[in-house]
């Protein structure tokens, strides 16, 4: 676990990342985790009813897909909130590389019973 | 001011911070501020007792200096959190890029007395 008062290089860390949709924490603040994701492929449609979410592109291209509105597309560089409540599904046509903000314990799929765990790194 | 269901692609924001030591907000998520700061040279000592704050180096080399413990050091890509209660000093040899989250609000030198205003970009 990447204690807070550490350094985290976010390179060596998404070099750690291997598994898809599968994020891992590396630091954590005001009771929110910073998590890094590595995603190909389709993600599941899902809600957080009580949180927004951070969405930031390392390196690739990731769509959101919104229900009742357009989709975005974020470049690498690119920020995007997804506001509580929004159905949303995250894809990526290829590997993607993202980092994401919620807090700790928010189920990535939004159901605690279909939520994978989420390791420290 | 950007609305929270826009992109933010931070390459562009960060484009539009001119002077230094002045946070711009990008993003906001939970009642939290993402803002992009351009520094250079040493910043005041100062203390956010209720919140921790997270800094990001988009491009450069940060100094974290930390009351009663070592100074950090933060390259391109490295993130650090600062806790609540720890007081500190940013200051960078050369002009620098950095990402700031906390809660909207918090006075940038731990004072509102001496704080700048935040505006949105």
């Amino acid at each position: 676990m990447a204690a807070p008062e550490n350094v985290v290089t976010l390179a060596e860390k998404y070099a750690q990342v291997r598994a898809l949709w599968s994020p891992h924490a590396v630091a954590e603040f005001n009771g929110l985790h910073v998590k890094l994701a590595r995603v190909h492929g389709e993600f599941v449609w899902h809600t957080h009813e009580d949180t927004d979410e951070v969405f930031l592109v390392n390196k690739g291209v990731l769509t959101v897909e919104l229900k009742g509105r357009d989709a975005v597309t974020l470049q690498t560089g690119d920020m995007f909130v997804v506001p509580a409540g929004v159905e949303h599904r995250p894809t990526a046509e290829h590997e993607c590389e993202i980092l994401l903000i919620e807090p700790a314990g928010t189920p990535n799929t939004g159901d605690e019973a279909t939520a994978v765990e989420v390791p420290w790194l």
